[in-house]
């Protein structure tokens, strides 16, 4: 934990952490009178917190918010529901890359199982999201949505979920790479779609190309979807200037 | 699974797959007499093999081995020892990307108990090795050492574990890219130095500087240890012209 993410700091500056982030503070950093950690708001600014009192429940600090919240990450996901078990990996490394906006969606080779899974709960991964912003010393939630009906999602909802000019799908066939179609795409967002393991089917990716997806390649080796995800947003990143 | 990789193949290329991989193609990918999959021999040359039976226990293919072997991927990784759990999720990872030799070593930050894990053994390794290569449909396995001193793997064993010139050291505070670091590192072999979750400490990267490490900077996130390999991994790869 690089920096300790609450819901909402009082108006007085003092803040009482209890569970999780207590007992990291006290058993992990070793947290004592006086030590200074780093503090953010959910989608909100950042600052310093130093403890006043170290409890056996609870952690006292107080809080001073000096630094304007981050920009949200430029790049949203369109994301076919992976398996549960790797889809619970990703929420924290999603989170701590830097994603907008997380669209989740149904697909031919989507297994229908995949959708009755606690995963897909907000109770389940917005902790898994926080623990990743926690990591990156980042505030911004990504937005998550998931949708049963890939046709309706491209056709009617896509274009009020993000309004990013730039759509990109990934692609092992693509003559384009990602870093060649990134380098024109200016200052706004980019959305990259990433199918399930099996692949779009060709009417899927029909629709998406309709939708204005453009093919991009990673290069020739064939990844899991969790390492795909993690190597693409790096890559997408680095190209947009952000890392690398 | 987009590649069968086996030890050998006996000279008259009847291969009798048993266990996982017969499993596999039993109920994954479905096979029946005709199926054509996809072989490799470890450290070997790639081809097809043309199912003839399938039995409960077994499949028998016959194979041909048409294709070179694949190029020995141009990275090295000098690695902290991770938690168990992280090192756990990272091999698979690790030989999908594409990795020469994975080196692992202590350093003042790496917790004692991480060495007496089983995920230390080959015994564990190898099949998590063999399932990411497996996955990128690649047969060069990698090398794999582990080293309790560092000081001692720096002065003396590093340059005959690795030849390569250009070595590089992770650092969220350098002023140079990993991609900008890569762009004159011409066609030889690249390491890249990863340290543990608090950092290395202060001898510990003096001695990688003394020993011709050059820090390079991923962007300003932290991240996991195992989604800073995966997204070093991709970045470096893309860097290299070998994907991206």
């Amino acid at each position: 934990m690089n920096l300790v993410l609450i819901p909402a700091l009082p108006p007085n500056g003092v803040l009482t952490l209890t569970g999780r982030q207590a007992r990291h503070l006290r058993e992990v950093l070793r947290a004592g009178p006086g030590s200074r950690v780093r503090i953010g708001v959910e989608d909100g600014p950042t600052g310093t917190g130093s403890v006043t009192a170290v409890g056996s429940d609870a952690v006292t600090l107080t809080c001073t918010l000096k630094f304007p919240r981050p920009e949200r990450p430029r790049l949203d996901l369109l994301l076919a529901v992976p398996r549960p078990k790797v889809l619970k990996r990703l929420w924290a490394q999603l989170a701590a890359l830097g994603v907008g906006q997380i669209i989740l969606t149904n697909a031919s080779r989507v297994e229908r199982p995949y959708f009755d899974t606690h995963v897909l709960e907000p109770g389940v991964y917005r902790p898994l999201l926080i623990e990743g912003l926690e990591q990156a010393k980042d505030t911004r939630v990504p937005a998550v949505s998931v949708h049963r009906q890939f046709r309706k999602l491209v056709e009617d909802d896509l274009a009020t979920l993000t309004d990013a000019r730039v759509r990109l799908i990934a692609d092992p066939g693509a003559s384009t790479s990602l870093h060649t179609a990134l380098a024109g795409a200016g200052n706004g967002r980019v959305v990259i779609a990433v199918g399930p393991e099996g692949g779009w089917n060709d009417f899927e990716r029909g629709l998406l190309a309709a939708h204005g997806f453009a093919p991009v390649s990673m290069g020739a080796r064939t990844l899991r979807t969790d390492t795909a995800c993690v190597a693409l947003l790096a890559l997408a990143h680095a190209a947009l200037g952000g890392r690398g």
